[in-house]
């Protein structure tokens, strides 16, 4: 019987990953390597070794009600798309509210995951920690919840650029950088422009005499703010959209593909990528179309080699007096504490069943957390496997048979081979909706709609037409919130509420078409059907 | 008879005066104050005083094909909007290519302009100047043209700021400002959003905790990236346009206005104006939605007053701990070395005619060039005015009487005042393509367009359906130059050869809809009628 479970990390997936144990009756410790709560999140002055870091400048990419915890909804007053600090000011809240914080012990590096010592008792773990002080100390756990993320171990690919050791600036990976202090008047090229990479050459080219983003493969851009200035994720994203998405598949891509060619042509700024916009994580940034019709970021294409201070592109062209090159080349994952045999591999993703569990344990006690991506937020997608972890744990859900579970990924892992780009640095995607409701329909929490539609029309509007935020998955079975169904009607009045700093007073009768019918069928359905 | 010239300030109006001198073979002598050309658009690493200061992230609201001067397009590599470095940079090409640098003085200041010395020679002026060791001179000129501009002078109205001496922090008006250094993580309050608050307030954003932007009246705001990436000033910028504005205004409006709210509701982004898209000009930022929306920069109503560090708004609201406070108050303009004859004013402007010249001269030899503001670039309205000013000199064209240029004036400023949001701070807008129609009337320069469709219809299209580049005034008339077909034919080619920096190996199929109607309809006509 699981009772005593240890969790890797105090971040998003680890804070959860404690509430579900709670939720579960099931007795969580965490162990934190730093000092605090928010993991990525929590920015450094400094950059940590063996830590995640980020910039100072970094705002989420996913809307507040879309990045929110299922059963807490974010305060009305922060701005839809958060600063890291605010993102860290909600875990803070949500840790609070649920009495997580007691749970952590701070300030202690798992060193080692074993299995347990008794072999009598199958499933246990033995965790080995390291205190502040060098004090190690050897734990027994029932159950493990690996929460330390992906992105821990720069990639720093420095043999695929020839002449590198010739180079007469500076160089270093995204991994080590917080502000553009020091770039002032720099001519900087920034390799890579996936994730941080576009983001951080924006940053730089504020202060920098010139920076020119080199991108092997482009890439799809997608600014945070959507249509009418509403967050780009709060539309086109729910059930509705995700059905018209499979049954009219390349209709969905070419609007898709269209809107975003309408904000700025992808060929034409020479960012457009050979794969379609759902098959990666679109880059998002709001600067980068201004920066380049100013000139001031330059897309290159593919670094070739480096030659003392120039940069010869594989185009032929050269940049020359090149002060800085930053490496936006990604991460490996890295779990240096678990067995090797829990690591293997299936293409470039570990082998694991519904990327949580290891196929072959003989009792399902170890679960990682949050080491998924998907087209959204990862805080929905990280809850719903803490949800469904702590369920097998107690033995409440089961498992197929290894046999069964193998298959099942080598079949998964081929089908996100065919639907996705994928890469070492990149080796996970799911579909973001139908994933979580895979693992809402093992938890027993899979909003029904029909029976939905007939017993609260207003709500089930929303449910299937808005926005698929996870307070879906409070609405019924086992974690039910009572809060769940108004978090969804008052989800777009948290949107509307941070702009209200300076009220126009006039009524808001120019909201987007698409907001405006979406409150207005909401509002009409239950006035006909109270 | 008028023969030397001279010209005061080495900016945009002033290197235009130069070249208009030269053209109707005057004599051009040039006072420039600092050591260098360009003006506002040379940037300063400390601000000078008595001079326009611009800070290092400055990009050109203009296109470069928008801002060009109308016989010298810019270099087809230059981005579209050009970094002020860029700017000065095609300001020294300009210059050099028509040999104006030999006819300025540098580092001579103006003190005064009075009458000629000689009362049988009229319309004479005497220039005092004063050299950087301190040496003053007194030089006659046969005309004088005055270009110093708008910006030098900063509008600080600390009176309307209740308690602001009781303000613990630091405050400077936006002249002082060159970057956001030493703003990292204070909490900023940005008064006042047009021109270059919203712009500042974005770049402290980026490093401060949190920017407050007040704004009394909102605004309008434009990206300079129009549809499918192309500059939002190369689209719906024609004749053709501006046909349908005076035909179909209030449709015009909406239009405008519709397209402004689908990118983000400017009522709920708190930033709605009272007056409508075109009585003043919008202000120009890439990247104000993102930081709303991130709330990085938070928008206001205007300050009520300021209490220690907490600055009170009107609607009743507090922002504590404020550590600096930046005024974005404008500009007064300011003609220090002018008698005060020649200072009178209609409404808020000065009283000149048509912008240039003062009524109540016996002989018309001095004009005022570049003291204006259209929906449009600077730089082709002074060329206008100096090539119409120094045919007036010349006596080619001449001026009503006074009592008709008077008359005139006070019902050009009456429709000001109907049409355009005017204040003390900006005292002047004109109707861009009309003002400029109406000057090249006068110098003979207009586009005959009926006439131009009969005998080259491919060039006629783009003269009525293209952006309105000055190079259409270059066509015939005096001051004719024969690259001016050329330069229209080419302009677009010009917009596109910045973005070939990573060329994506397919044919452009893609490009928005109206550049790809553009392109084809100028080619076909081309084509049947050779």
């Amino acid at each position: 019987m699981v009772q005593r479970v240890a969790v890797i990390g105090a971040g998003i997936s680890g804070l959860t990953s404690i509430k579900s144990c709670l939720d579960e009756g099931l007795e969580p410790t965490c162990f934190e390597s730093s000092h605090d709560i928010g993991g990525l999140w929590r920015f450094k002055e400094e950059p940590e070794p063996g830590r995640a870091n980020i910039y100072f400048s970094v705002i989420l990419n996913s809307s507040k009600e879309r990045m929110a915890f299922s059963d807490f909804p974010p305060p009305a007053e922060l701005p839809n798309n958060m600063h890291h600090s605010e993102v860290l000011q909600y875990l803070r809240l949500y840790a609070q509210a649920f009495n997580l914080l007691q749970h952590i012990y701070f300030q202690t590096t798992v060193t080692a995951v074993s299995k347990g010592p008794d072999p009598a008792v199958e499933g246990q773990w033995v965790v080995e920690t390291e205190g502040r002080d060098g004090q190690r100390q050897t734990h027994v756990f029932d159950a493990v919840m690996v929460c330390t993320g992906h992105f821990t171990k720069p990639h720093l690919p420095l043999q695929d650029f020839p002449g590198i050791e010739t180079f007469e600036g500076r160089y270093f990976h995204t991994w080590e950088y917080c502000n553009a202090e020091g770039l002032q008047r720099k001519r900087v090229v920034v390799i890579g422009v996936g994730g941080s990479g576009g983001d951080i050459a924006v940053d730089i080219s504020r202060v920098a005499e010139k920076v020119y983003l080199s991108s092997r493969s482009g890439a799809w851009v997608v600014s945070r703010v959507g249509q009418g200035g509403i967050p780009v994720d709060m539309l086109g994203n729910s059930r509705m959209d995700m059905m018209l998405q499979k049954f009219f598949p390349s209709w969905s891509v070419r609007t898709a593909e269209k809107k975003l060619n309408d904000v700025f042509d992808h060929r034409l700024y020479g960012l457009k990528p050979d794969h379609s916009i759902f098959a990666q994580n679109a880059v998002v940034s709001d600067e980068l179309p201004g920066r380049i019709i100013s000139g001031r970021v330059q897309v290159k294409p593919n670094v070739k080699e480096i030659c003392g201070s120039s940069v010869i592109f594989v185009d032929g062209s050269i940049i020359d007096k090149v002060d800085v090159v930053v490496f936006a080349t990604g991460y490996n994952y890295s779990f240096p504490f678990l067995p090797p045999a829990l690591q293997s591999k299936s293409g470039y993703r570990l082998r694991l069943y519904k990327h949580v569990f290891p196929p072959g344990l003989t009792r399902p006690t170890l679960a990682v957390v949050g080491f998924v991506h998907g087209l959204g937020s990862l805080t929905p997608l990280a809850e719903m496997q803490a949800r469904w972890a702590t369920r097998v744990f107690k033995g409440l859900t089961s498992l197929p048979s290894e046999k069964n579970m193998m298959e099942e990924i080598e079949k998964d892992t081929e089908l996100m081979h065919q639907r996705f780009v994928l890469s070492e640095r990149n080796p996970i995607q799911v579909d973001y909706i139908p994933y979580l409701d895979s693992l809402a329909d093992l938890v027993g929490v899979r909003p029904n709609l029909p029976w939905l539609f007939l017993k609260d029309p207003r709500l089930a509007l929303q449910v299937f037409m808005g926005p698929c935020t996870a307070y879906q998955y409070r609405l019924t079975g086992p974690g039910q919130w009572a809060g769940a169904r108004q978090a969804i009607l008052t989800q777009w009045e948290r949107v509307l509420q941070p702009f209200r700093t300076r009220v126009i007073p006039e009524p808001e009768n120019r909201l987007t078409s698409k907001l405006r019918i979406m409150l207005v069928f909401s509002d009409l359905v239950g006035f006909l059907i109270p």
